[in-house]
């Protein structure tokens, strides 16, 4: 790699366009998810994906070269550390940024094999929607279809509580409710919709089929053109009406691999 | 209940203490807790605590005043919606919020019967602890420890995030680590600690007994103290090399209900 270009103006295009990204929570022009923190470009690489730019602010230059000074295609920009922290989206900006070519997946890539899909229809808080897509890889889902109406996978919030695995688990985003169906109907799934008051309790659910498992809305719950996709599924709770969509997200998900793996 | 009484500065000794227990995220002088948003002053008064003090903003004046309007002992205050705004903790305020007693617990309560226990070890993000406190009342916990170092419960935001669950899951705070240890000691208990990579999984672990499960904080994990307290235990999962905090301990306390109930 040649040596590092240094840029010193937050109105650079290249840094403009990244700021832009990060505060509309999307991708850039270019298609490509800005990627924040050193655990974040670990996660980029360890993926395999392409990284075209690296940005680092003056005070972790040295440890970024050390990070990617080795690699082929990598374009290093050093900023100083006010213009990095114009730039960032976080408050405690580490001084790195990454943009990453995210990887394309199509239909069957998320609906492969014996399937494990979540269907986010409408959920919000990007800690939540990346928490979930943790949970989804942690759990050997296969992918996940976030409907139109769910908040970006590529909000820096999302890409940070996914913890990297945005960069690995199949994904589509956008999808409109009725391809989703259709879809997973032609995949001959099983479809179950978290409903906090439904009559099957997921003690009695069998997950261990081909299935899709439909997450609504943390306000509103799911959307009418979701709730008559399947079977209504609760998880058994006292006290308490009902679960963070995270953290029921995940429990779904955790006795399904349960049910698939155990015995 | 008299009529409401009107506050019309922010400045106003109650409502300054109000605002000093939000932003440092304690309670009150006088031991009360706040409690914003609609549905808290809801928990509050489902739980049966005393709620001394109502505060509303002259928008919201009519639904507080049908809400708590026939309640003895509570005194209602309303205050014009720019001194609400100064005195809350959230961007968007619903216009209310009351000051409420915590209940009073004991280890007894906390370890009564066959336990289930919840063990934090310096959780630092309210979101998790508080998400942590709903999963503890949905699964049936006995209780919770918070031990010292662990982001306090009545922090706005974790008592958001427990849905309510805070008024009425039995715990303590600030529980020094050889004390917790010496009281699940005491009472026979099996104590999980949960490791990324720890050599029991999930899977094999019996959590049918009574039994204590110990989290660790979000960027450092268990403390030294507690690491040796009993088994490390790992969630088994791919790809990831560890859940979110309030995920992991969701699936902990799910796992531990299921093994408790299920046939």
């Amino acid at each position: 790699m040649s040596r590092a270009e240094v840029i010193t103006s937050a109105r650079n295009p290249l840094l403009k366009e990244v700021r832009r990204a990060l505060s509309r929570g999307t991708l850039t022009a270019d298609g490509l998810c800005v990627a924040e923190t050193f655990h974040l470009l670990e996660e980029a690489l360890r993926s395999g994906l392409e990284t075209p730019v690296v940005v680092a602010s003056d005070s972790v230059r040295g440890v970024v070269e050390r990070h990617v000074g080795k690699l082929h295609g990598v374009r290093l920009i050093t900023v100083p550390d006010a213009v990095f922290q114009e730039v960032s989206a976080t408050e405690t900006a580490q001084g790195v940024l990454a943009l990453v070519r995210p990887p394309q997946w199509t239909m069957e890539h998320v609906l492969r094999g014996h399937s494990l899909v979540v269907i986010l229809d409408g959920v919000q808080d990007p800690g939540n929607a990346g928490a979930i897509v943790r949970a989804a890889e942690a759990f050997g889902a296969t992918g996940l279809l976030l409907l139109k109406g769910t908040v970006s996978p590529w909000n820096a919030k999302t890409l940070r509580a996914s913890a990297g695995s945005l960069f690995r688990v199949p994904f589509l985003e956008g999808v409109a409710p009725d391809l989703a169906r259709k879809a997973v109907a032609q995949h001959k799934m099983e479809v179950f919709v978290a409903v906090p008051r439904a009559s099957l309790s997921l003690k009695d659910a069998a997950l261990d089929g081909r299935c899709a498992l439909v997450i609504g809305s943390e306000g509103r719950g799911v959307s009418k053109e979701m709730e008559g996709a399947g079977l209504s599924l609760h998880i058994p709770t006292t006290g308490v009406e009902s679960l963070n969509a995270a953290m029921a997200a995940g429990i779904l998900l955790y006795e399904a691999w349960r049910q698939r793996t155990v015995k």
